[in-house]
């Protein structure tokens, strides 16, 4: 039994290939839910979708949201007619956050509905939201104040300086802290370790659970540059270096192993001081050998 | 300047044939919106969007909702996931559901938001929708009690005995009492009388604006059964003969004139009694020709 902890983009690429290699049925994904939001009546949870979309081979790999393939009739529709949406959907996709909305305002809870939702996409692996209850996120920018997460990322294109992260204490969903509790390894994927891993660990008995184990982390960090996304502004926001270094300092508390980059090689004695157990490997999934290689170091 | 009473079925059908002789720009149509109701979290005012569609020429001909030629991906996708929905919406349909439920979170009203979408669609004529106002229409069954509409048209397929059918009393909207005022005729199109037209007449200053105007109304039905619908039961409900005697009854208050089919001309004479001025034609329109010919006759 292994968990993971992951955001919407790393980590789903190592979920590729620890898929590959492990049975499917023992593995456990807690997503961050902190950029949920409700978007043209459907329900967003832009990172479960990916994980879910990621084991059933759906996802779009070209912007790892989305499903490959899908069609956009509902949103010319919409755009033809005056309304444009922030994020592009595509119509199978749509379903998917229509249903969640449908579902939510019957009272189901969102682990519920993800349990639905996977099932029906023949998906084995459990896939637990890190709370059922809303959670938000604002960015404090030095240049447009408070802004919602989306519009950082969307409207603005990370083009700001970021002063401060907030998000909101929620609680754990039913199943959480005893997932990481059963699992003999936790791995923590190359996700921004501010906007979508602090705020799994941040909830109320992970920190606590996730110290009993072998936590094992993945730096999404090459140098001072992150993978993807607005990572390294985030770091900064909070007093860390946008390296493995700040990733090893954030982890600390809970960390066993943490995985650089073989670019990072140079910074291994360093990390060591704060983590003891380093690990250099290829940490660039470009294709699915990288992924299976990846997942086989984290599995060890 | 013409102003049309319209449901979803009957009267776009003869629409077809006003709009092919008469400027669009001069014609406005009061839309039915008891059966309005939220779905799937799309707005869905299908007799609006009936209406809208056979201006656009996108209806769905042999439905009389929905668009021609729509694709069924986001519904497809629902039912793969475990969600059936009651109504049948298309991805294009959808956007037009979505759309309204949109704006109507964002405050809108009705008639803004069938403003805006019908100008979108090249539409020139108006389209008012009888209230701005949610009403409820509620169909009381000897065999299952109080039911919703859609219900007892879809999940009944109108198999049980109506006993009574219930809405509430709403407010015009805004432009509904001017756009009668200022017309030279209003038109009744043949729509069921008690769920479509009646809730429009039943609206406060719309029965007292008929009255001072040129009213004609082309029966919907043929002998005692409606051209489609439920629309004798609904009649014998209200204790009106499911014939154009009936209709001659019910809009007698305003009517000027009534047109009824040529196999209804045995009947000419004792509708006569109720309604001076009756004339006989074909209303069965199955062409556009027959569309046409009866429009004519209608804006004589």
């Amino acid at each position: 039994m292994i968990t993971i902890l992951s955001g919407g983009t790393g980590t789903p690429k190592l979920i590729q290939g620890i898929k590959e290699i492990y049975p499917e049925e023992e593995i456990t994904v807690i997503v961050n839910t902190v950029e949920n939001l409700y978007m043209s009546r459907g329900y967003i949870a832009a990172d479960i979708d990916t994980v879910m979309y990621t084991f059933a081979d759906m996802i779009d790999e070209e912007f790892w949201y989305g499903i490959k393939g899908d069609t956009f009739t509902v949103r010319e529709q919409l755009i033809e007619m005056g309304t444009t949406e922030l994020l592009k959907l595509g119509d199978k996709d749509r379903a998917t956050k229509l249903q969640k909305a449908i579902l939510l305002e019957e009272g189901w809870t969102l682990s519920e509905i993800v349990e639905l939702q996977k099932s029906k996409l023949g998906i084995k692996a459990a896939i637990i939201p890190m709370s059922d209850e809303e959670s938000e996120i604002t960015i404090v920018t030095k240049e447009y104040g408070e802004i919602e997460f989306h519009d950082f990322l969307i409207k603005y294109q990370c083009k700001c300086e970021v002063l401060e992260v907030k998000y909101g204490n929620v609680p754990p969903s039913p199943k959480l802290i005893e997932a990481i509790e059963k699992s003999d390894k936790v791995i923590i994927g190359p996700s921004n370790p501010i906007t979508s891993i602090r705020p799994i660990i941040s909830i109320e008995g992970v920190e606590e659970a996730l110290k009993g184990k072998d936590v094992i982390a993945v730096s999404p960090f090459i140098g001072k540059s992150a993978f993807s996304g607005p990572a390294g502004q985030f770091m900064n926001a909070f007093g860390y270096e946008s390296s493995s270094i700040g990733v090893a300092e954030i982890y600390n508390p809970f960390l066993s192993k943490l995985v650089i980059d073989n670019q990072d090689a140079e910074y291994e004695s360093e990390i060591e001081e704060i983590i003891p157990n380093v690990i250099v490997a290829n940490t660039f999934m470009k294709t699915i050998e990288d992924k299976i290689n990846l997942a086989k170091i984290v599995l060890e």
